[in-house]
């Protein structure tokens, strides 16, 4: 049978499991990528899973989110990494070195290959042909420890492409154009496969445009063909031996079908507050403007920068716009360089900052009150700009300079009356600087190295295994639909102590009942009683890992929603549901709760669990798979897997 | 008689006084500068003046503090000063064009000026001999609105230079072997005046480089002559016609003296934790070192820069440095660019940051916890890094360079063994770039322009003026030493409230009382009872306009110190002192004190002040000059102004 390409790439990396959409499958990582903001804590798992190295053919660890340096803290956490990184055999990409995404890409990335990552845009790796899947912290720790990755097997959605981009439209339209038409949920379950004719005017790094914000589309992953155009990046990064084709098969068929003819779109753009809000440049033109930002993970190629910069040379930006340019990575603001980009910037006034997230995920670049922001971005989620209520445009880098020149949003192609389309082409060769790479250290020098932990870093908290009869307390008993917002809180004052469990577990159900912190850690073994959709929300492992710490041992609810579910199982707290939900009513705050022979029933493979509440007997129950029973009766994930490999 | 250059230059803008050392003297001001962490009230203050334009010749407002945009906050700011100096007829330098004081040089000073700023570091500008002080903001806007200021009339400190700086020795140096030798109190109450054959050889930055840091010997101000080299300067900055010669009259006199001989400097470095910690780089050589950082107010020149640039050109950090360059203005950047240094910078694995302070004011770059940080900055006072325990070490652009190379500190004669000395000059023309500057309107479009406030900028409260009996409850009764501290604390939290007095009060005696503000706005007229030595400290004007929103309106304390002393009374509260001490002992919180007259016997010039504590009769003491007696009738300094307007 014709094959399309996700099958073939799935069938080569398949562990467990049988591809039909749904299903869970499990499949082995070639690489994995960790990103300073998630990372700390990845890595902390993996340290305490005790291997003395990763065994994942590649695994980099990139610094680019933190790197604003207000305190102590974002330092401590890049000494930390790049010691852990030297230690384990991961390769290391300095601050400042660029944005993981665009520098795995440039130097790392293979046809083929698959790639877990800790952050959500990984699939930008898609403008190599790799199926690249963003993922949890503990999820990649376990991957760089050898683990395969477990997933529910995706459907595929295949898009046809034809025609060729017009000048002054750019890989960013289609990506947009994709979110016009089937929003940010389009994606959900799916790997978006690209394929026909079109696909071959696209450039390496347009196809990482696309793949990046088919995130945005909620998509498992997205790909494309590794054709000459995937060889032709390879060769210019000199690193053509890496390259192989890959295509799907004559008449492949796809779970859903789409087409775009390329010929046919024009310049489009995401209004406020979600990338699914697109219309056409043209609808909102005149639009006063006053930030423009290019750059960021989406549009952080040589070609994306080095068009803006042909479109600013001898020219000024209007005189109410801030417009500033996140270089995609080192090796793109040297290429820029070298061709004289730097000086064409800086005399039309653009601000250049060093590679890496930075206003993309918050970290300075804030707009003011009522300003509207044009952005290069992938995101413009309500809020994340790092001011409320703001103004946030997605767009091409040809539509921000167009903008930021005239001071209000303009169509790119009306730029052609002052210009010739500059028709930027990626370089030939370009000039690679792996200076602000680490290399992996041979296994006797790696052992040496001193892991660097400030006094905000603090191991992974060491858990016990189940006990066998559980006697516990009901800590706190809350209503339905509890968010994992509402269980671990994130912003500024709580996000800097992801690397630190205890000082993060302070914060626990802070806005719900401050007290719970001193309270769980006084009752010894305790018990959260919960309603309807407990831990909805966020996939943050935090909201299990910090109650665990804080002493928790089993949360009782009316029904759960299943990410939290997952988490709780992997830190070790059993997940119970009511037999009867009525029972609800019968536990108090206060109460005792007593589960004669818990691990017992547990490793028999009891749904039921009955418990003995203030003396009066009701049933549980526990609805989880048997490698999670395993997990559960360890005291969590990592202990299972360090039983494993003892 | 022969006289000193700073002498000539004060006689020249004598309003009143005598030049008798310590008398105050009175002068015309020429040029003004703000930048936006200052610049913020001391532009509500202007605008509370309510003049339509500055009456100043030249009034700058920078943007150069508080570039990295949080939140809201920073991006409000550059927006309202943006849109006030449009209205007021500033020149304004966009966020990301520069540091204050290298871009006044560049753009706008001229010999032989007066030049008053809102920042300590305003003396740069001794680079093009102006007679160049820093003041608080109050006394910058009444310099705007065209008041002459007054100081205590400075001694001048002769400083004879002779010889030529060896290779591998710049300005830095110099001032750092002024450090040496006479420590952070050395200049207290005098202009340090250089002479001497050794002058010529040294560039108007270097000269700008040991005027900045002038103000950590305590300096009122520091003066060079106008020569060849300013000359040089200026043409090259196509304001050849701005220059003057000024010179010393052979066989000047001076207050105190002192010689160095260039020659026989050698690279020094200010150890962590203050400025004078001064000793011969040789003597630390070795240390490890984790952070460098080239650039702010101090080593802002292209010289600078492209100094480091040369020595980096073809080699690499060492691999555990963090090495930043902060540009000291985009004219700076794009003449380094322009001959190829932006990419020997990237390639030896430099990040480039937006040209501003930066890391010098706490804004980013904050060290790890232990980490050795080497900067050419001018200051490494405890924890301004923004890091507590911080070990920053002060020393020029080339041992910074050196010494990122090998990853220790590193004399950097020693690159000799390596490399030809680069002996960078500055260019004979400077690329010159003006737009990211914004110049003044006309007067008729200039009233057009709409002030922005976004929600955190609130207009400079009114004042009432001097009732005529007071009646007052004593909200507050503290000891001996409070520090403006105490009254209005700093730091991240309060800091961004600098421009919101009703907001910013709510934190006034935070850790002293924090029921003091609702206790004060509910007393309706407060007072204060103080011991010894109150308002030490920190000069900031918020620690007496803060507690007069709040509703006090007089202190009665056993000694004050003077400048907030004199804050009291610009801002319009009441400064009493005991005439019998004990009589502290005899008032408590929560009395009532009326002040039978208060205002006629302030009007005749009465000392002594009758007061009735609970019914009981004592004496307290004003002492206060005739203008200050104006100012208190009126409410505040302000008042007095608009009065003298109207």
């Amino acid at each position: 049978m014709a094959k399309n390409l996700t099958t073939k790439i799935l069938e080569a990396h398949l562990v467990e499991g049988e591809l039909v959409p749904g299903r869970e499958i499990t499949i082995r990582i070639d690489h994995t990528l960790l990103q300073d903001a998630t990372g700390t804590m990845a890595m902390l798992e993996f340290i305490a899973m005790g291997l003395p190295r990763v065994k994942v053919d590649l695994a980099a660890q990139y610094i680019d989110h933190n790197l604003l340096q207000t305190d102590f803290k974002n330092a401590d956490d890049h000494a930390f990494l790049t010691s852990a990184a030297q230690r384990f055999g991961v390769h290391l990409s300095k601050p400042g070195n660029g944005i993981s995404h665009q520098v795995h890409l440039e130097r790392f990335g293979k046809p083929g290959l698959t790639l877990l990552g800790a952050d959500s845009h990984t699939p930008t790796a898609a403008g190599l042909s790799m199926l690249a899947i963003g993922a949890g912290g503990l999820d990649v720790a376990l991957a760089m420890a050898g683990h395969p990755f477990s997933l529910p097997c995706p459907k595929v959605f295949g898009i046809k492409l034809t025609g060729k981009l017009q000048p002054w439209v750019s890989g960013k339209d289609v990506v947009l154009e994709m979110l016009r038409r089937h929003t940010v949920k389009g994606g959900v379950g799916k790997v978006i496969e690209y394929f026909g004719p079109g696909v071959t005017t696209l450039s390496a790094t347009d196809r990482a445009t696309i793949g990046n914000m088919g995130a945005e589309l909620g998509a498992t992953s997205t790909l494309f063909p590794s054709d000459e155009r995937t060889r032709e990046f390879l060769v210019a990064q000199s690193r053509g031996d890496a390259w192989v084709p890959l295509t799907a098969d004559e008449g492949a068929k796809y779970d859903e079908y789409d087409e775009i003819d390329l010929s046919a779109l024009e310049p489009l753009i995401a209004c406020p507050s979600s990338p699914d809000n697109v219309v056409k440049v043209r609808e909102v033109a005149g639009t006063r403007v006053d930030q423009v930002i290019v750059g960021s993970s989406v549009n952080s190629s040589f070609r994306d920068l080095m068009t803006v910069c042909r479109m600013l040379e001898g020219r000024r930006i209007a005189a109410g716009v801030s417009f500033h340019a996140n270089p995609g990575s080192r090796q793109v603001l040297e290429n820029v360089a070298q061709q004289g980009g730097v000086l064409m910037l800086l005399m039309a006034g653009v601000n250049i900052h060093q590679s890496g997230c930075l206003g993309c995920i918050g970290m300075g670049q804030a707009p003011g009150t009522g300003q509207v922001s044009l952005r290069t971005f992938p995101r413009n989620f309500p809020g994340r700009s790092g001011t409320k209520g703001d103004k946030v445009y997605l767009c091409s880098p040809e539509t921000a300079a167009a903008s930021g020149l005239n001071g209000v949003i303009t169509d790119p192609r009306d730029m052609g009356k002052l210009m010739a389309w500059p028709g930027v082409e990626n370089p030939d060769r370009y000039l690679v600087d792996d200076s602000s790479l680490i290399y992996p250290l041979p296994p006797e020098e790696a052992a040496r190295i001193e892991v660097v932990t400030g006094p905000n870093i603090v191991p992974f908290p060491e858990f016990e295994a189940m006990p066998e009869h559980l006697e516990a307390t009901v800590v706190l008993k809350v209503g339905d639909n509890i968010t994992t917002d509402h269980i671990m809180p994130a912003g500024n004052k709580i996000l800097p102590l992801r690397s630190n469990i205890p000082a993060i577990s302070r914060f626990v159900f802070e806005q719900v009942d401050a007290s719970f912190p001193d309270r769980a850690q006084a009752a010894g073994p305790g018990i959260i009683v919960g309603g309807e959709n407990y831990g909805q929300g966020s996939s943050r492992e935090h909201a299990a890992l910090a109650p665990r710490y804080l002493g928790i041992r089993a949360k009782i609810v009316r029904s759960f929603a299943r990410i939290h579910k997952a988490n709780l199982v992997n830190f070790g707290i059993v997940p119970l549901t009511f037999n009867n939900p009525a029972d609800y009513e019968r536990i108090n705050q206060g109460d005792t709760i007593v589960i004669p022979d818990l691990a017992r029933l547990v490793r028999e493979g009891s749904v039921e669990i009955p418990l003995l509440v203030n003396g009066v007997g009701m049933v549980a129950l526990l609805d989880v798979s048997e490698r999670q029973r395993q997990e559960l009766l360890a005291g969590g994930t990592l202990n299972t897997v360090r039983k494993g490999a003892a």
